[in-house]
């Protein structure tokens, strides 16, 4: 056990030093960033064993503390899985480098050239919880964004999060990787993490990625900025013009293709004319998917053997066979119920009417907003960036899908002749 | 005197409203934004003596509390202060409007359409010291851009702050803005600080424009993202290739031109090979400024008369007629230097080696970097934005100057034809 000074003074130590390797990341070409991340996935893969043998004392200690099946599902490792997690590596070596990218020019009418340039953010702090594969794909994307990384994981995966991190580590100092570019607390004690989150001389970002107390705990404390995680209550509206083949399509995948997720279907609001057609097809087919639904008032009218939904169903992200259904008067209705208790995640409308369409899209401020698809395409990949960090549901920096460009900043450079004011 | 939870509970109720104001700004076309910041400025030309009345309360308490007259000054409104407010409305109605802006479309493989669209951050919350105009300066920016607005100026000007809100509140209001769009809170105590800080449900960002203090305090205890707008150690380093006359008149610009802002030079590095002959003529041109030098040792072997610099003087912001200067052997050296005591404002290189300004461009990795032009330029108008609510020194969302586009955040729209995954 280890006592507050000692900790504070090691972790601003640490904090020093990943600030000093940031700078020499700043400026790293490409294809050395990328010779280091392929040096760093061919070694995971050799030292499988030492990595599996740490990941069992977490296991056994998981179980020991009465970890649930599903917990210690996500927190095992196996040669597979760290083949998997080496192969993100070399796909994100792959990926085109965000740095260095020129945003826009143009030229003032003083004849300044002016050039807005991405930057690497500088460091970034990642807290997380349970699955150790995030030590690494967090720390493989930010050093490929040319950020330094301050990883603070969960208790559960610590040995094999300590292990990943040691491996990194090596095998990227071999490599060429500035030391302390990758760094992760040892300790899991609260103090630790409260220390880490007033260190804004050093850390100049946080992502939390966790439940709601984690992050809760993240926003409050902080004196670093913050980009959140966290749920997604995502709608689907069926509109009274609609294609009812498609309907039944999207919102089956949205719901059913992977039901614990974020960009997963929670709510479904459905136009009052179309209703009685409609509903008790979707049921019928939802059924046999094992959806439970929760009916409001006028949808239970018409599918009578249903839940009921309570006021707090209309708030809640199930991550489970459990869809929230509701009968709206009109488009605009349906607005209004998502801006009520929606979360600005991804919401979605199912029309062939343009002029609704178009409403919805604009009145609908969600981080990703759909017309006739399903919102489990919310995602880094599905939208082009490779991969992804997370997907954020804040407004400021980054909205959404969070890949290796908004894991960085922007700088101006200015060309000038002898410009004075 | 109001007690605590009274304020506190018309706080949170001034937040609902903000909140529900802004989502009726979000989809407000620029017409109507235009015509209603039209209309404000209109009144408050007209609303003048009610405004100096309410200005004249504010400079007798400044002057019973031993305001000193720098600061009375920026206190006081004239009649031609206030059209320039007002005449600052009209400009900020002419400017393009950010919102709507689509930043990108691509098309997926699978035929998604995907738009990447700006939209207002939603509640913008300003926190001011002194200068009464940054009420309507930037409650103008804030309209403009489809954010509400949540004000907080300092003490001192509260009388001339809430005649400006009045004013804006109910000439808005007939020109078709929703109430509690532009609001400012009535109380100067602490507490209502605090209370402000911690409503991160109804703020989405905030704003602190003052003293080193405010800044501090705003950014630990928070809830809300911040963006600070901090102070600028600004440097100019002066390589031994170079056009003297350019160099000479570039320096003078920077220190003289106005002194007092965060875009004003603090700091001069000179290569060494030229230091000898450079120097002199430097100092006897400045001496004709009235700019006093403070140098280093080797700055100070060629400028015998000058004071010495200490270490305390590289981190200082003067805002004064007092340069820093430095004898560096290499633009290696000076961007050591400037990574070691610089603030990531502005900096420049002067220079007519390509490989020097390249290498110097790269590495230095502040807001805005120069060659050859003065740092002056750093500032919403000179790059082009028309206006600026501020110069961001933080690296999150929206670095050096911040106009329009800045106040906006984007989402994604998505047309698909029935795509799932």
């Amino acid at each position: 056990m280890i006592d507050k000074v000692s900790m504070k003074k090691t972790l601003l130590e640490m904090g020093r030093k990943a600030r000093s390797a940031s700078k020499e990341l700043k400026t790293m070409r490409s294809v050395q960033k990328n010779k280091i991340l392929s040096s760093i996935a061919t070694r995971l893969v050799e030292e499988k064993d030492y990595i599996l043998s740490q990941n069992k004392i977490d296991l056994k200690n998981g179980r020991e503390n009465g970890l649930s099946n599903a917990m210690l599902d996500r927190l095992e490792l196996t040669e597979d899985r760290i083949s998997n997690i080496a192969k993100g590596l070399h796909e994100i070596s792959g990926l085109q480098d965000a740095v260095a990218k020129v945003d826009s020019t143009y030229i003032r009418p003083n004849g300044l050239e002016i050039k807005k340039i991405r930057v690497p953010i500088g460091v970034i702090g990642i807290i997380y919880e349970s699955r150790p594969n995030v030590t690494v794909d967090a720390a493989g994307l930010c050093l490929k964004s040319g950020n330094a990384v301050f990883l603070r994981g969960g208790s559960e995966s610590i040995h094999s999060n300590m292990a990943f991190a040691k491996v990194m580590q090596e095998s990227g100092l071999e490599a060429g990787l500035p030391e302390a570019a990758v760094q992760l607390i040892p300790w899991t004690d609260r103090e630790a993490i409260n220390i880490m989150l007033r260190m804004d001389e050093f850390i100049d970002l946080l992502i939390p990625r966790g439940g709601e107390g984690l992050i809760r705990k993240v926003v409050e404390t902080s004196t670093i900025p913050v980009i959140k995680h966290y749920k997604g209550v995502c709608h689907i509206y069926v509109d009274s013009e609609f294609n009812k083949e498609m309907a039944l399509n999207i919102i089956e995948n949205s719901k059913c293709q992977r039901p614990g997720v974020c960009n997963a279907l929670e709510t479904l609001l459905v136009h009052k004319d179309i209703a009685e057609d409609f509903l008790p097809a979707l049921e019928q087919l939802l059924a046999e998917r094992h959806v439970q639904l929760r009916c409001g008032k006028k949808a239970r009218q018409i599918l009578p053997s249903a839940e009921s939904a309570t006021e707090e169903d209309w708030k809640k992200e199930y991550l489970d066979l459990i869809l929230s259904v509701k009968v709206v008067d009109s488009v605009k209705d349906a607005v209004e119920h998502i801006s009520t208790y929606g979360s600005d995640h991804s919401d979605c409308i199912i029309t062939e009417n343009d002029k609704n369409a178009n409403f919805f899209l604009r009145a609908v401020d969600s981080a990703a907003v759909y017309v006739n698809a399903s919102t489990r395409f919310t995602d880094g990949a599905m939208f082009g960036m490779g991969a992804e960090i997370g997907i954020s549901t804040d407004r400021i920096h980054a909205r959404g899908p969070m890949g290796l460009e908004e894991l960085t900043t922007y700088k101006y450079v200015i060309y000038g002749k002898g410009q004075i004011r």
